[in-house]
């Protein structure tokens, strides 16, 4: 199902932002993402994809954090001070990483609707703040009525063809680009992973819009 | 071998800095860190160790970028950038990690001298921007003659007891730290894990010396 596009033209700059609702860095980025675009006069395209298929292909059953003790003790820390740093609220979840599937079905039907950014924020807010599982219809309900959205018509549409293919193809079109983690930009075919990188992409992204 | 402190007493704000001249990651840190420390008012204590031991013990053969093309292809490319941003000289290895346990040697036994930055320097720069083998006593011979120092003393007393073991619980301490990678930095036991954290940690041993 494809959507309008919300600005007429091809824009002078852009970002693309793939994520994961499950992963940590994807929140740090999500937080912050459409206002420093704003800022740096960049447009962002919407990329939610499944991580999950990306770590099974290196042969990993979750989070590549989960397979070294020393580096996911450090993570939660660097994600206490992160968060910090971002003025972002934190609670470290219990359950990690979290399934996504129908928030992220969701966030892929809704990926050109204006309402998307606060849409995502709110499912990473839930995982990330207040520690609350978010792969079920009743939150997806509970979220997408809060925007003043028609949550079941969105919820059917979702989870139905041709949504749950497409779903599919866009992680595959992950791995074919060389995505191994989350977040991961592209601004101009050039690929920056990983939140520490946001900053770099946007000013790249920008020095375009100036030419 | 204990060599006397170049300062007196203990300073009031301090950062640990664990490297290895084969990370490339390391590299970056290294040739900015002793000016970023003074600027902070912060000291910086040198902590070489071996990475290779580290990394074995999670299983890996070698660098864990290695164990993913997607992510070694990424990192690469990653370089370019990060060495412009820095406004560093950068020649990807052809051969990577490179063996340094000689130059570590010599790091170690040279820890607490003041020549060890500008040493430091001159090694990580032979290996990404002149892509030479370190790994050497020809190399370490020159580096060390080109700093005024005695070489083959020094190359001497590196290689022998009781520095040879001292690099190994070197390395085993960072390992029961919890390093699982370079750069590591500790500020007051919190640990900073890469490049991208050198300026969080600076800032937080900065915050340290203003109390």
């Amino acid at each position: 199902m494809e959507t309008p596009r919300t600005h007429a033209g091809q824009p002078d700059s852009n970002i693309e932002f793939w994520f994961d609702f499950g992963s940590n860095y994807s929140y740090l980025s999500m937080m912050r993402i459409e206002d420093a675009a704003a800022r740096h006069g960049v447009t962002v395209t919407w990329r939610p994809f499944l991580l999950g298929p990306i770590f099974k292909s290196f042969g990993w059953d979750s989070s590549p954090f989960l397979q070294q003790k020393a580096k996911a003790d450090y993570m939660w820390q660097d994600m206490v001070r992160q968060c910090r740093k971002y003025h972002l609220p934190w609670t470290k979840p219990t359950t990690f990483p979290r399934r996504a599937l129908l928030p992220i079905r969701v966030a892929l039907l809704g990926a050109e609707q204006p309402w998307l950014g606060e849409y995502c924020r709110r499912i990473m807010a839930l995982n990330f703040a207040e520690d609350r599982d978010i792969d079920s219809p009743e939150t997806m309900t509970e979220v997408l009525a809060q925007l003043g959205l028609p949550a079941t018509q969105l919820i059917d549409t979702a989870q139905s063809e041709p949504n749950k293919p497409k779903l599919r193809e866009q992680t595959d079109t992950a791995k074919a680009r060389g995505i191994f983690g989350a977040p991961t930009f592209f601004v101009r075919g050039e690929m920056f992973w990983g939140n520490d990188r946001l900053d770099d992409a946007l000013d790249f992204a920008a020095q375009q819009g100036r030419r």
